[in-house]
């Protein structure tokens, strides 16, 4: 069959972009944590306008197709599984076409978020969406898991920023809701349904984006903390007040000790303190003096440091962003990315510690929207008991098992901690109405159904 | 059956709550503007925790059911068709719970939008979506019909508004969505695709709601311009330069004349003039500043005048919100709710004229968003022609023939001007595998099948 396949989709795709060498294939067989690995039966490297075709190929040989952005993903979503078919999408990278009087990008599915920022350089426009996997994630992965980052308190995840998208469904035919039309308000909303669905639905070919207006200067500021409580107060003192604050993110020592040694870097300051607190500021005004007001009301930090120039800032950035790098140098850790309401983030992150002993967590995260990154290192990758802990804990706080991640393959055994009977019932009607032989990524996002 | 539907449905929500009088039901048969009418076999007014028994009887009885809200709807979606059950949704109206420090609101189903409003007043935030139905529409319709209104273009719909929601589905089971966690990324977005369903998909039964920052200052000024290009001109000036802008509405002479009539109110001011523009901002700051700088690089107005305190801004906004009133007073217009891309705004407001002539259009709406309510006054109710000649029209300038109102009874037949078939058929196949009976809203959204 896998022959056969492989001489249908050369027809399609041309042979060249039709990899079946073992060692070829390899580096889209596993992520960049270590933890996923899969086996795919080919990978192909369709043009936009013969992916339809693909889809159709594989369908027709009984195939599952596993849709391959810039393969950053964290919950092994866009790792194939027992020989499926991987779709790289990287030959969908069109330059970016910027619509300057609709303040809109489109976008194919294959351009990475460094891409989209260049583009976007010298326009009034920028894209709310950022993270620190930039240079490799493509914006139809990022669609696809409705990634986040940084500033989803202001402006929403991926899914708050497309206004429009192509899809191709499981039996090849084609999705266009692209006119970019803010108010069209005709049937369910089909976008907004793929985004976030990991490629169980449809492979999203293009995007239409809403941008947001540049703002001509920016502020970013590390401050030191007492404990976690105050970081929340501080979040809570400055959301409404300082409209300029766009991110507000949370590390601790330990985080900043681990970037610090991997990247050979000099923290800001030296001074005993119970977390960090990471200030990004966007203004029309240069966003010092609104902060400083803002942080009149909030708890004095133990220690801080600003930066208004892009190295400066750059700088500051480094020891939040780089913490993903260096964990992923220091072992093999179980990462989990969920949400706990913000009144109850303190509590959880003394208790997610307790309960992972004599392992070691090293917890940061978007303190904005309450979205912790825990990630435990020591117990062995096929440990699921610590899953289970750190996750049922996060329910029990009325949290959530998967903030901005998704679900891929590392947390589908735990839906039913996050969604009710019906709830994963009628998404699994969804996915039967939609993909009825399950050849769209067979093995991720929803539960495995116990017969 | 419809007597024994009567006696099951009077055991779950009462018999007090069960109507079957003709002339007590008649309210909820007809819509405001008169153009929708039907037959309900009985109207039943459930409590909250009363919802999922009804629809289990209506679906075990086989008897369709039409939510409704505060019947404020212009498709016709809320109207029963061949003796549907209506489930009114006016008893589902407990007092909203504000959580300001997630800056969230809770509210049942029937709430109106008036009494969100009211019960906003006195906090620091106010809820985004707003529109002159306030006084009865509710918030569970407004989300069933992804509402508009005036500020989409800066805050987005009813979709970008509703952070979760809790719905009962078409076997009486309930979709619980409703943690206020804004990173809850597992699995589809139920919540999205039931937004705008019209009733089709679910009944909604609560919602969170998304609050922003109430600004101190609001300033409302009403600009005569020489044209409609002038007015897409101004807009274009003013939307990134002066970002405290959240409203920008367009009318003309004919509507400004039908509402100083029918109100028997004196405009602002007498001038000849070709467009009205209606601007709004809030600001932490009096916006005058700001919107007058904008308003140097826009085409200078022929007349203005401008209102910063309650009475005066809404003897203003009065000039555009009473538009609706006074066209149903003057007749039965055929309504019109579309987008057209802002580069084609006044090609096509000329071309409509042309084209229904003639009869008369009445033409206002959005323009900050590009959305334009078409209002045909002269041909019968049942004259489809002058229906598909406007549409085709919007759709050859590549716009929406549905902005905000949704589809309904009113554009079903049109769904395939805005909707490939591809598009249409995945639509259709959500809606089997959500609703395998029908019993939800039939007749209504998705096109006819025609076999």
């Amino acid at each position: 069959m896998t022959r056969t396949l492989a001489d249908e989709l050369a027809r399609v795709a041309g042979r060249e972009h039709v990899i079946a060498d073992p060692e070829v294939r390899a580096s889209y067989e596993r992520d960049v944590t270590g933890r996923y690995r899969g086996e795919a039966a080919l990978v192909v490297r369709p043009a936009r306008d013969q992916l339809p075709g693909v889809v159709r190929a594989c369908a027709a040989a009984g195939a599952a197709v596993v849709p391959q952005g810039g393969n950053t993903g964290l919950a092994g979503g866009q790792i194939p599984l027992g020989g499926a078919v991987v779709l790289r999408l990287d030959r969908l990278d069109a330059e970016p076409r910027i619509d300057r009087a609709a303040a809109q990008a489109r976008v194919e599915a294959g351009v990475t978020l460094a891409d989209l920022q260049r583009a976007l350089a010298g326009t009034p426009y920028e894209f709310a969406v950022d993270h620190g996997a930039r240079s490799a994630a493509t914006l139809g992965g990022m669609a696809a898991t409705n990634a986040g980052g940084s500033q989803v308190f202001r402006h929403g995840a991926m899914r708050a920023q497309v206004i429009g998208l192509e899809a191709v469904l499981a039996d090849g035919s084609v999705v266009t809701r692209t006119s970019g039309l803010i108010k069209d308000n005709v049937g369910y909303d089909l976008p907004g349904l793929l985004v976030g669905s990991e490629g169980t639905l449809g492979v999203i070919t293009e995007l239409v984006l809403r941008l947001i207006p540049r703002r001509a200067h920016r502020l970013t500021g590390l401050l030191g903390v007492a404990s976690t409580e105050q970081a929340v107060e501080l979040l809570a003192a400055l959301r409404d007040r300082v409209p300029s604050l766009v991110a507000c993110e949370l590390f601790f020592p330990e985080g900043m000790e681990l970037v610090s040694a991997h990247r050979q870097v000099e923290p800001p300051f030296r001074i005993e303190t119970g977390a960090y607190v990471l200030l990004e500021c966007a203004g029309d005004e240069p966003p010092l003096d609104e902060l400083a007001a803002g942080l009149e009301h909030a708890p004095r930090p133990t220690a801080e440091a600003f930066a208004d120039d892009t190295a400066g800032r750059e700088r500051l950035w480094l020891f939040r962003e780089a913490h993903n790098e260096a964990l992923n140098a220091a072992g093999v850790p179980h990462k989990f990315d969920v949400t706990v309401p913000l009144d109850r983030i303190a509590r959880f992150e003394r208790e997610v510690r307790r309960a992972v002993e004599p392992s070691r967590a090293v917890v940061y995260g978007h303190l904005g929207d309450g979205n912790l990154h825990v990630n435990v290192l020591g117990p062995p990758p096929e440990d699921t008991e610590i899953d289970a802990l750190v996750l049922e804990l996060v329910a029990s706080h009325g949290g959530s098992i998967s903030a901005e991640h998704g679900i891929g393959q590392s947390r589908r055994a735990f839906v039913p901690l996050g969604r009710s009977p019906a709830d994963i019932a009628a998404m699994r009607a969804i996915k039967h109405a939609l993909d009825p032989n399950g050849i769209l990524n067979p093995g991720k996002l929803l539960p495995a159904l116990v017969v």
